[in-house]
């Protein structure tokens, strides 16, 4: 790893201008850092060149100029791709922030390794409107070092940025757990909008009382926690039995509307497997431990 | 409907005592409300005759002595049971607040039609720890005579009731889509720690960051509503394809583990479908449109 100190005049390039890249660029600009962008689609550029942004014609030329490179694109394949059209990455570090699987993210260190390239890898948690405030929340791995040179970089991210250590596929593995939470819950609430108006409730009046189930569901992150770690899972406030009942009459509902059940469904599935294992009168936390496998890596 | 007044000297009946029955028996005992209590299991109703109430050995005995029924048991079915072991039933009011779909509260309104009967059919969004606190929320329909001449024992079980009119299917609708939301985000919670458990992520680490995605869902449920409302579903923050490419990850990441993937497939099946009509570059708020039938009862 180089021993070279970054400041906030190094150039610092943004490979990819989808929402997420867009709000890098925009944030490592309001902090005054000289900010160069490519973007496979050209025109997606146009918008930061405006607020102070250099566009770069190509990935070669983008990587040529900067001491700093951020991908921020689709997926892993997407990240081969944009490495592939360039063939001298020797002195750069890569911030990639590309969602996508720890081995992938392990894959890539090995790429960087052979190739001079300082890696730091993350992971963005909060959507695009909290880039470059203090809301917020992005996760880093790589060696302290590598990770110290680029911190100019990461704090115009907004946010504390927090150090997970030297092992490069760290973040991705939170990423893909949060992530499961995230698209889950996300999903089953777009449903619950369909399901609302199905039966003539209006979207607002509906989101008064979805909201509530937010603060309701932080409480039960904790208490599932404490459940898990300690292997006991109470069933004094409500059974995976009665959740699962409940469950129930909302599949039946949902059908009755011809709308698709089948989330619904795999949650029951997973419901019934936990009552089948007996345990139909424990608090909900334990089906954690039914889906976690006996022995996993 | 009867025009009777009820007051805090009139004694409630609890029939039903698993974990949202006892909190219910239990505001009703600290309000000061003569309290009697009945259950399957009679054991269950020990711990509160300890704080008061009177156990009712069936459940005519428990009719005979109250004004007002409040049945809280494990679904519809059940409750049709519990009617069907008392004959007399008139001059009683029934607060009913197990869970089920509208047009089983609907029949249950034609029962009470039919017996003398005056009916309040409720739903409690929140959990056991906040009935008799001001934290619970509680939904209430039914003639507004018959809420208001039980208005001592609403408010016993906490909160402000509200009162959503004389249909007696609407707080049932709304059960239902919020325990669509409910059920799926917290199984798909305990997904998530599962899979952050294969990842060799400690549940509290991973609960740190978890409780974080409740803020941001919060924030959605009123976005995704105005989206919904104004038919409009711009995609400049996230797009349906790009949390589309996430959940695959996830999905790998889960089968890589041995972990059940059925909601995530699910749901990318959700997303998959909006992607094939042709809306992947919107928003995420599109899904809850292309979940909705067109012509919905
Ligand atoms: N948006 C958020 O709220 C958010 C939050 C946390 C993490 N993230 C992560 O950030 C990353 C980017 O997300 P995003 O929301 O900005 O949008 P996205 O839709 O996931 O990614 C769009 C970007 O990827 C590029 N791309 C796709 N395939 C490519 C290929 N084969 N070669 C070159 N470029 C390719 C697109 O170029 P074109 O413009 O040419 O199509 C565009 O620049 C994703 O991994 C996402 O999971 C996003
Ligand atoms: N717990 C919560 O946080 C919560 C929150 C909101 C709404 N609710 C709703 O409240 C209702 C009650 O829930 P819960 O958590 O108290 O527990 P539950 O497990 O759903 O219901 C247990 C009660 O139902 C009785 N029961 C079941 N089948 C019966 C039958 N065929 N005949 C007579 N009694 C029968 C049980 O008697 P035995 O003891 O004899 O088995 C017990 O009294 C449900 O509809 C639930 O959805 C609960």
């Amino acid at each position: 790893m180089s021993d070279r100190k970054l400041t906030h005049h190094d150039p610092v390039a943004v490979l990819g201008l989808g929402p997420m890249g867009q709000a890098l660029a925009t944030a490592l600009i309001s902090a005054g850092i000289p900010t160069i962008v490519w973007n496979r689609t050209p025109e997606r550029a146009e918008p930061l060149v405006t607020r102070g942004a250099v566009a770069a014609p190509t990935v070669a030329g983008a990587v040529r100029a900067a001491a700093v490179v951020v991908t921020c694109l689709r997926s892993p394949a997407a990240v081969d791709s944009v490495l592939a059209a360039h063939d001298d990455w020797a002195g750069r570090t890569v911030i990639d922030v590309t969602t996508g699987q720890p081995d992938e993210a392990r894959k890539l260190a090995k790429w960087a390794e052979g190739n001079g390239v300082d890696l730091v890898k993350g992971a963005i948690l909060t959507p695009t409107p909290t880039i470059g405030t203090p809301a917020a929340v992005t996760l880093w791995c790589g060696d302290r070092p590598t990770v110290d040179a680029v911190m100019p970089t990461l704090t115009a991210f907004g946010g504390t940025p927090a150090h997970l250590g030297p092992d490069p596929g760290a973040t991705a593995a939170y990423e893909m757990a949060l992530f499961d939470l995230f698209g889950t819950a996300v999903t089953g609430l777009l449903h619950a909008f369909a399901l609302a108006s199905a039966e003539g409730i209006d979207p607002r009046s509906f989101a008064r009382y979805a909201a509530g189930i937010a603060p309701m569901l932080a409480e039960l992150v904790g208490r599932f926690a404490d459940d898990i770690a300690a292997d006991q899972f109470p069933g004094d406030r409500s059974t995976v039995a009665s959740v699962g009942a409940s469950i129930t009459h909302v599949i039946e509902a949902t059908d009755a509307h011809g709308i698709d059940s089948g989330m619904l469904r795999a949650a029951r599935s997973v419901i019934e497997r936990t009552i089948a294992a007996g345990h139909g009168e424990d608090g909900l936390a334990r089906l954690a431990q039914v889906l976690t496998p006996a022995r996993s890596v």
